[in-house]
């Protein structure tokens, strides 16, 4: 780099005059507010393409099924730094987001990413997409395969409470169907719901984390940034759990149950 | 409180069992996903009542109006913060939240608490709502009066980019209009556009997030949580910051301009 | 604001160039490491001045007494967050940060607050400090009443576990006075435990917090940092708490425990 | 899990009744403040045992070490955070650690993991420990050709400004060997530093965030804790940045400098 000031920072996002406010290259005020949704915007901005209402309607089905599930870690730690710091709201959403990492919130990415990556290795292999079930059959028990191999997790598989079926997970394909939206990343997960028994030895439910995770890939959205979109349905639930902790507070309670069973335990 | 555990812990919101996933005491699979918006869950989930389509277009509007103000503090917070932790996208969210303070997102929250804490004490003094202009005029006239004396500022007047008019106000009061939504807020605050110049001797626009503090409030959402809603519009804005930042990357610049112009100097 | 660039970006803190790291106007590799403990450089990292051996015992016995606290919401609040991310430890501390707010952490800082409100007011009077307990008395049941009439709660008063007394508040008045720096930030607050009966009706105990955010700014802290050198303390209890995290997990049982007393209630 | 509820949950870190607080198992007025240091605490937080005067030395060097950079992206952001939300200081803080993820501040967890693997791996062959440097050497040599290999960075080797030496590097080594505290790790890290050229092809210095990860390792800390420790020393460098901010602001300008110098672009 050079001791010169750079050039300008780039940006394709919001910008301002005295007269105007442009976000997206569309005047703010006249183009997007009352004319464009909330959802659809999150995906214009990240995508820079105006997605169609067909899109939309997936892409705020999978947030919708990602808001909120009940007393989460996430949403307990919220309610706990709102107890404690009333003052900040946006710390206590803050609190509440930091734990959309690697262990409950981060299904939907690792799945949307374990799927590409299988699509990516067999286009790289030179094969066109499986015209067939049996050919996304043989691509599903490849994945399934080479994973149980690497002693890995398959992303999407399971749920500690919906043991047999997650009520998401064919709603959630019927709507992409529906809008003409099943994609390969879809396409791909209910060939692994298929397959994978007989790799693993056992049948289970494909849960609704991933395939929220197959959906926002089979939108053209990032891979790298699906959490991201976890993030901002959960934004919205936590609203909901503090909201709810106003009316009705459990966070101390919380606290003190405890608080009073602490038993102070000599280190080892 | 006693020394027995808590009955339980009451939720109107998430709750689950092996084959339902239940939300606002909906079935979130069958009657929520597919059949409702994300912005009308946004508001559903802190106000437990579904919101009719007017509301939401007000609400949409009001997000879309505060996703992204381009490279405000708190995006170049995230993305710097992306730029050191690449790794953990809720982190540089997170950091890009926390944010929104007092000082730039504040406002929404200050200007309809300014204007719920007037029409209340104008309520406790027994008088109905004003029934023409003049009337509002007139309560404004005492509100912004009020304010002056107290050495503080009229939240929602001004804005250092918009000296004239910001172009997002007059749009949102069309929108809320359109809808049948011009509630007292959005009318307490039209009023103070009119009269603040008698007070402090000089013309200042009406505000952006002011107006949509107004309509928030109007909309009947908790004014303690009106913070709330600009963090969830901002979230949206942050991760098209956070997209872009990915492809045309900014951060090292700042940081690198930044610390080749560091000065030391000698403490006093 | 002109629209050239600043000149620089003036700091006293860390420079460094190919050979040499400086911090605070010193070497940090030949003069500042193993020379300079880690609490005496946190006080000079703030108040530009190398603080003295007395000085440095003060502080680092309100850093000790105010690490850990067992389990407050933030020490939970940082498992949980730790359970959901275990990817991120910073993270996880920093959600333990974020309720280092108003309510729980913010005691120290609102009663340095407070007694430095309480002095400068009585110095802007014209009038020297007292000379002795008597003088400090006054001053105290002034600040008091003035408290109580204003119907706030006077900071640094009572707790909810140590009614009769806080062992860390002789403590630290002990400490401060062996090292000569009992204050008038100290000495007015052992006033306010002596007279608040009077004005209270009833005695309640100075508590630790409260002790230490007066001997803070008997230090010569910035009073509105205050709550920051709890905060740096905190993190070390956080990063204790953490690792017990990992050796006797207790946030999967707080999380399970929540979840599984969850109660449905309708909206009202 | 069953039904009940859990029998309690273990600590042994803070805990208190009416009359005392115990911090771990020692009363925490009688027996730790004022008698032990900050430092010394933080280890002893994390490994539950009292560390010897020989191990805070070299502890409170390290965290000395890595307490301030000056204007880095952290510090950037945290400076960012409180110009927009400068009534939450947690938060400003919070915002700083967030960046103490992989790319800068994780190097310290990363080379002392990086090392801590290495001895691992050799201790399971049923190698006791080298005798002598061309001992180390081998193991080092080894573990630099299995990372290259393995098309990974070596970690805690060069550094952007010290591109010849880190001054810290031997400064640490130093006060470890006068401490009597030179353990395999740092003893193996001295021997990558020898080693490396022979397989990269160009020498590079042993960096100061590794050489302090090393020492970590050799001080007993847990390796999956690392990080932990150099977000506790940042945590006194961002009080210190946020003091300066108060005194001397630089965010406001930096803000302007970057939204000033934004250039929109059409989306490809």
């Amino acid at each position: 780099m050079s001791d010169e000031p750079p050039a300008g920072y780039p940006t394709s996002l919001g910008t301002s005059d005295a007269a105007t406010i442009r976000l997206l290259g569309q005047d703010l005020a006249g183009e997007l507010m009352g004319t464009v949704g909330f959802g659809e915007l999150a995906m214009w901005l990240v995508t820079l393409e105006r997605p169609t209402p067909h899109q939309v309607r997936v892409f705020e089905a999978v947030l919708v099924a990602l808001a909120d599930h009940g007393f989460t870690p996430t949403a307990i730690a919220a309610r706990l730094t709102y107890l404690s710091a009333p003052d900040s709201l946006q710390g206590a959403l803050a609190a509440g987001l930091l734990g959309g990492g690697s262990r409950f919130l981060g299904v939907t990415e690792d799945c949307g990413r374990f799927l590409a990556d299988t699509l990516e290795r067999h286009a790289a292999d030179g094969a066109g997409p499986p015209s067939d079930d049996a050919g996304w059959d043989a691509l599903a028990l490849d994945a399934v395969r080479r994973t149980r191999t690497a002693k890995q997790l398959v992303p999407g598989l399971g749920h500690p409470v919906h043991k047999e079926r997650d009520p998401r997970t064919p709603r959630l394909f019927a709507i992409a169907e529906a809008e003409g939206l099943l994609g390969p990343h879809l396409r791909l997960f209910a060939a692994v719901g298929r397959v994978h028994e007989q790799v693993l030895g056992r049948r289970l439910p494909l849960n609704g984390a991933g395939v929220c995770g197959a959906a926002l890939a089979d939108l053209g959205l990032p891979v790298d940034l699906l959490r991201g979109f976890a993030l901002l349905a959960r934004t919205a639930g936590l609203l909901g759990q503090l909201a709810e902790e106003r009316r009705r507070p459990i966070a101390m309670d919380v606290y003190t149950s405890v608080d009073r069973n602490a038993t102070y335990v000599e280190p080892d």
